[in-house]
């Protein structure tokens, strides 16, 4: 293997062999190949992208690269989701616990938040106590006994992928269909799933704005699960607004256990029900949608799912007294409306200056290792659409200090605009996407 | 300076300013950005290319890395050239005397032979003794005193183009015809000259075989010079076919020597008188091409060329007896003719095929480390459009062992192809290029 003609077949829209591949991922993981040889290969497939064979290659040298979970000798079903993330997006805390409640096995790794987008670790860490960092052993055993752990992709996991997740992340290669399609099903499939559900963000503040690129990458997703044992399916999903209306660790957390009793925010509850439905479909569970729905529907009111959410928080180390007074989770000091400045029709909610107003308060991260508070971000009632009378509270801060605070109102008002009209507002949930192909989402 | 961020808008297609070049590039010179960072870029301007103002700026940066030759002092013209490789190509020998035999100051500063392409540093250092590792000053002073000089790269000279230059040779990024000029120029740049000549090489055994970019190759050094007080002129020559007879260390050495006493191979003069022409007009010495000419031809005919040659062999610690009988040079112990299979016209003599049979023969270097034999190569007397014979000598191999020699006529029979009528032949030199334009070579 001499890599640099490697690189330079990639860089001329060549092809690398399944073996070429493979050999590249294990040297790279050990040390053999240098971060600088790897950056250029990246950058090169960043141009020219990866033919199918090579994807495949690509995300099975990295799972190689690492151990996974193993549930082969459990009869239960096994389904994950994973969504690309966005504002206010804290479905996953939902699903975990009601699909467990619905007899499915949920062994679900998440990531923490990055520049304007939260994450799921970074929420759960807002539960005093609670331990995020379960070895792949532990996890497995929680699994087995209570149905759900949710834990952050430990060292065990792809390794391969963690190195060069971090290397693209410096290289300015991070934005590459093949590689974060390899990057992201090569730590789902070291779960063990049967099944796995896709929520694919699109609007101004997702990852992929565009349709387009965000169909692209669920069907690449989709073609690595279903050559793999593991049948995938995406909903393409809003991220030209806000999901829900709590954006921040703590709150979050908070709309997810109201969520958990029934409470949850219409929007919020919608996109959680609807990947549910495609989990329980999955898991093989129920025949049909409606059915499907009507289960997650009774976990949810006869409180199964919100048991298996104090379940693992109790299993996980963290405070479960927060579950039953969610006011006990952490909350900052300050908390300061935003108010209408009009009377008029909420036109906009850009996520993208929320999410950054947000890192301004503390609760999101510009760089990996930046540290986050839980207690701080936004609640932002205002949805595009919505008539509003000037005085109205369109959000609500919560900030450490008063300057934090008076900069976020700042940030909120530059992001909710309100005008004559709503301008174009995405459906919430666009598309259903199989192997079949895109089809228009029709509900449940 | 957030280096993502740069690399991210050279990835899609956005510049760069003047001072995040030159930041950039001193950052990344004494180690603060770190070489995977560097490869990514290298590999975004492959793709994306760099602005007119971009490339200024990194050939700026990368000559103020480090010193340069300095004789703003002195009255004489300064005037080197640089060729881009080929096989056989030993101008640079016998045009450093030449024009300093005509008075002009020649601080020629070379490199070494990589991959089928041969290197004047190699060349020279086949005379025993030759040593091309002179300091800057040492050099300036024996310019000064002879008139030329012939030295590597030293690390005093654009040390950042050293770095990355040995980067873009592991990560594929070499073939970018901005970075390719920026790296020239900037240490051509250093030698302190008022006028510089190129012999942009074009055919299957050039660097960029296509005219269409060789020409943009020329160009852009043009640019780079004229706008730095060194006006720059370009001979597009051809390297379908290797430039005189011999190929090879001590070989070359011996033709050049042949060259200056008037003995040398026609294509090979015709190359160096062309080149040596410009220079002289670059210079100041002549103003018509004619006269110019001639003032090298008397060169050549008084001895006086020969005789800044074994100056400069002198000086610079070179067995001088070697020039006055060449048998003395390094001589492989094999030599083996190759003959002619059948009659008919030599339609090919391919530089690539000889050039990798060199490397074989022990004479060429397939990564920088290697060492390089003096002795060994190939005397190829074939000519495209020559009619030969059954059994006349198409070449001579001069090999180290008999299984060398065996492997190397074998590779001399491989790229010599003989036939009914010669294929397409480039012109001996196509082109004349300055910031005006290309026009078609006429001569002198």
């Amino acid at each position: 293997m001499v890599v640099p003609r490697l690189i330079e077949r990639k860089r001329d829209g060549g092809v690398l062999s399944v073996d070429e591949w493979r050999d590249l991922i294990h040297a790279y993981s050990i040390g053999e190949v240098p971060d600088y040889q790897m950056a250029a290969m990246a950058m090169a497939v960043f141009f020219r992208g990866l033919a199918p064979q090579e994807l495949s290659a690509l995300t099975d040298a990295m799972l190689a690269s690492g151990d996974r979970l193993h549930f082969e000798d459990d009869p239960r079903p096994r389904v994950d989701k994973h969504s690309t993330g966005g504002v206010g997006d804290k479905t996953s805390l939902l699903l975990a616990p009601m699909l467990a409640a619905c007899g499915v096995l949920v062994p679900m790794m998440s990531g923490r938040g990055l520049g304007h987008t939260g994450g799921t670790l970074d929420k759960l860490e807002a539960i005093p106590g609670f331990n995020t960092g379960l070895s792949l052993r532990d996890a497995e055993t929680q699994v087995r006994t209570l149905g759900l752990a949710m834990i952050g992709q430990t060292a065990e996991i792809a390794p391969a992928d963690g190195k060069l997740y971090a290397l693209r992340d410096v290289t300015a290669t991070v934005e590459s269909i093949p590689l974060i399609s390899a990057s992201i099903m090569s730590k789902k499939l070291a779960e063990g799933l049967n099944g796995l559900v896709l929520d694919v963000k699109i609007g101004s503040g997702a990852f992929l704005p565009e349709p387009e690129r965000a169909l692209e990458l669920a069907k690449t997703m989709i073609g690595l699960g279903d050559a793999r044992g593991c049948p995938t399916v995406a909903l393409i999903t809003a991220m030209d607004r806000p999901l829900g209306v709590a954006c921040g660790n703590a709150l979050e957390v908070g709309e997810a256990i109201a969520g958990l009793r029934g409470e949850g925010p219409a929007d919020l509850m919608t996109v959680t029900y609807a990947l549910g439905v495609e989990m329980l479909l999955l898991a093989g569970i129920d025949r049909d949608a409606a059915s499907a729905r009507r289960r997650l529907e009774e976990a949810v009111r006869d409180g199964s799912a919100l048991k298996a959410f104090a379940s693992m928080v109790a299993a996980q180390g963290g405070d479960v007294a927060t579950i039953d007074d969610p006011r006990r989770l952490p909350r900052a000091p300050i908390q300061h409306e935003v108010r209408a400045p009009a009377t008029g029709i909420v036109a906009r909610v850009e996520p993208r200056a929320l999410g950054r107003a947000i890192i301004d308060l503390g609760g999101g991260r510009r760089q990996v290792a930046d540290a986050v508070l839980p207690d701080v971000g936004l609640e932002v009632s205002a949805k595009p659409g919505q008539h509003v009378r000037q005085g109205d509270v369109l959000a609500v801060v919560h900030a450490r200090t008063a300057s934090d605070a008076d900069a976020a109102v700042a940030a909120v008002l530059g992001a909710i605009s309100i005008g004559d009209a709503v301008s174009d507002v995405l459906p919430l949930i666009a598309w259903r996407v199989t192997a079949a192909g895109a089809t228009p989402y029709g509900g449940c």
